[in-house]
């Protein structure tokens, strides 16, 4: 079977999903069990999961024994601030060390800050850590944080909450020629073309969560980006026919000008 | 339930398969079902379905009793060999009436004789059949073609067998926002994404051959393509997030130069 | 050197330009002069070049004697409309017979009614005229209009005023690959990058209006245009590097994906 | 006058080149000529400027007398390299302290060690070179070597000599609004019209080589490249028409979904 493995763990879905922006608990929990996603990220310092006793606990509806929560550090800027986010993570979820590590570099593009992310990622690994890590699609810093010891690599398709697809597709395409680890393209993605792109591309996985939250119907494009992963990571497998001009074209690339 | 409704028959299937380019009629059944398609078309010039008494008979595999059969006019450069053609499929299937018109204008190309087609559209109706019609993805054309009373207008993605996908986006989707019949995109898919944008812009459906044909392994890509054409329908149903360049824009197209 | 040849005559720019939304006649000037365009395309239904005694002649500012006048059937939308108003252009201009054939297919897309564009560059061309003709990106089309007598055939790259840039690079090739006229694009430009990508295609020349005239400083446009029209035209004779992924690789095409 | 400032040296050129994979000293000479070029870059550690004192000097055909010079650091894999070649430079050159920061992360990408650049940036910066430096598209990164007080920063479009052309034009754009220094487009560049879409996009100048000199004709090309930057920038300039579906579209960006 064609299982996604991250440290040590196969999963049959490849879809990751967030929990921010739906209506209600009711409809995150719908639309995440539509989307078939096994791994559910969790913004620690915007989500209660124990925090705070007396408000929503997201782990009623989206509970430890049915998903496998991959909390991130949405919001912090630091080194100290991710780091300390995912300490405070695990002692909430009980030893729990599987995390996804987020340095931001602006409150406005939300891209990675490369340098603190790296000394982040070294730390987490040090401290024990299974590190998921977002970063730029730079294939050199991709690379680099495979060796200091990441489990799985993530870089962006576009800016986070944009939906304008994956920009770079050459670079994508490099990441993972690349890779030793699973790559996940996290961020960017808006519709469901855009997620059958990113495994057509070869990733492992994709991780979203406003293309499903901030749809008209979030549960219906959680199914549709459900499929659409599958559909990628099908024609992935099946070895896509040749581009060419026309059919009649004796060699594929004959004249393929772009 | 979201069914595609040609000439009065609902489909659950939005996927419309050829039978065209596989290793042998077992491959091509095993794709066929694979692909989830209910029609199938068959070019009737190239392909026997009982005028050759002594071969393989592609009904055996694909039988009528299975699928809805839709002869094509693939190979016809006149309008007269387009609806002899016609005739000719109407007669060895015992008055079956649903076709699909191509009247090509090159061998190279395989682009459609768009004034031929025309012609040759009117003359097809007018003699009862209901006519499904391959074509460029020019709006007007498209336009005149519902108007002469054909079941289906099918504009091509990029030239048939290129696998090139989508090359003109804006044509399709204003073909569609058109439209009172459905509009299938025929011929230029390469890989699930294609099929799934095409699905995205509103499409009916789509009809491919190639694209499973020819892929690596046939029937693992006709079950991808089976999910983004399903994923592509979902998406475009569930209404996708607005396209934005940063998550803090306040409003989605601010700034949104391409 | 280098001279685009149209019914005979040669030509050192190979941009063309309409003389519609400018704020004045002074500006209109301004611009052309800016552009360095010889061949200055004419509305005659929209324009007055005399047609209207006591009101400003654009004729003052653009004379016959500096440019080649292209005298064209915008809003038109009938065979019959276009001739006559061809007609009416050759007795106002002293048997002028260089004219632009568009017959529009409906007043949103501003698209062509291709038969009708057909029907009445045979007229056209059977009376005298050279037809220089706009029409869809349609390379069987285009041969057509080749083979009926037009001069040149003058395929959208856009819709008309979108400023969307070529859409279906592939076709323009196409038809630049088999055309023995000039083939020069119609309609769609709205930048200088635009313009020079046509010519990279091959193209013979480029006509846009709105691109300049639109810009905030249209006469700064002109020259932009001016210049990228020969840029790309110098480019497609240089023969461009290929593309490849990276430096390092032996051949070209190695594994170039898209 | 529109002129480049870089340093406090005001150049009419915004297009900057490189001296390598021409046929020639006398081509080489050529080619910069017809391009315009006021700053021709260096690589150091492949191109005699007077190391080798028995052959072919490149300053012969491209004196500092005629020509700013800007040694670079291709080659340079470390902070260590990179530096030492930058103070080899400045000593050939009789202290000239302008300067091309490159470090690379690989020889196949020949993308840049983003960390290892920012450490020599800060280094050749104390040491009182001033600094252009090349890097990934990383908006964040780009902002932070203007932090460290580079003089002009030069994101990638595509990988070095790939002739891709801009792959991330929302990046480069987001580079471009923040910035305070010169940004230039250095790499990836294959035909004018890549040259023309960066300046487009609000950038101060494009650094390319391989375009040129692996074009089938350098002179050409380098005459169209002349073109395409100043196209570029003057249509950035003249400010363009908004893109829009239609010329009748009431407001530009109704209904325009990519």
């Amino acid at each position: 079977t064609d299982s996604l493995v991250i440290a040590g763990k196969a999963y049959a879905s490849r879809l990751l999903v967030g929990t921010g922006k739906y209506k209600d608990l009711s409809q995150t929990r719908a639309a995440i069990v539509a989307s078939g996603a096994q791994i559910v990220t969790v913004a620690i310092r915007r989500t209660n999961i124990g925090q705070n006793k007396n408000e929503p606990n997201l782990l009623d509806v989206i509970p430890p024994t049915e998903f496998t929560l991959l909390p991130n550090t949405a919001g912090c800027y630091t080194v100290k601030d991710a780091v300390h986010t995912c300490q405070l993570a695990r002692e909430l979820l009980d030893g729990h060390s599987l995390v996804k590590l987020e340095v931001l570099g602006d409150a406005k593009t939300l891209y990675p800050d490369v340098p603190a992310t790296l000394q982040a990622a070294e730390m987490l690994v040090k401290d024990g850590f299974q590190v998921m890590v977002y970063t730029s699609d730079d294939p050199i810093i991709c690379k680099r944080l495979e060796e200091i010891g990441c489990v799985a690599v993530m870089p962006l398709a576009a800016p986070i909450g944009s939906g304008l697809g994956i920009q770079n597709k050459y670079n994508i395409l490099t990441i993972v020629e690349n890779a030793k680890v699973p790559i996940l393209v996290d961020a960017g993605v808006g519709t469901a073309s855009d997620a059958a792109i990113a495994m057509e591309l070869g990733c492992d996985g994709v991780l979203m969560n406003t293309a499903i939250a901030e749809a008209r119907d979030p549960v219906l494009m959680a199914s549709a980006m459900k499929k659409a992963i599958e559909a990628g990571r099908e024609a992935y497998r099946a070895g896509r026919m040749p581009r060419r001009r026309f059919a009649s074209a004796s060699s594929p690339s004959e004249g393929l000008p772009f």
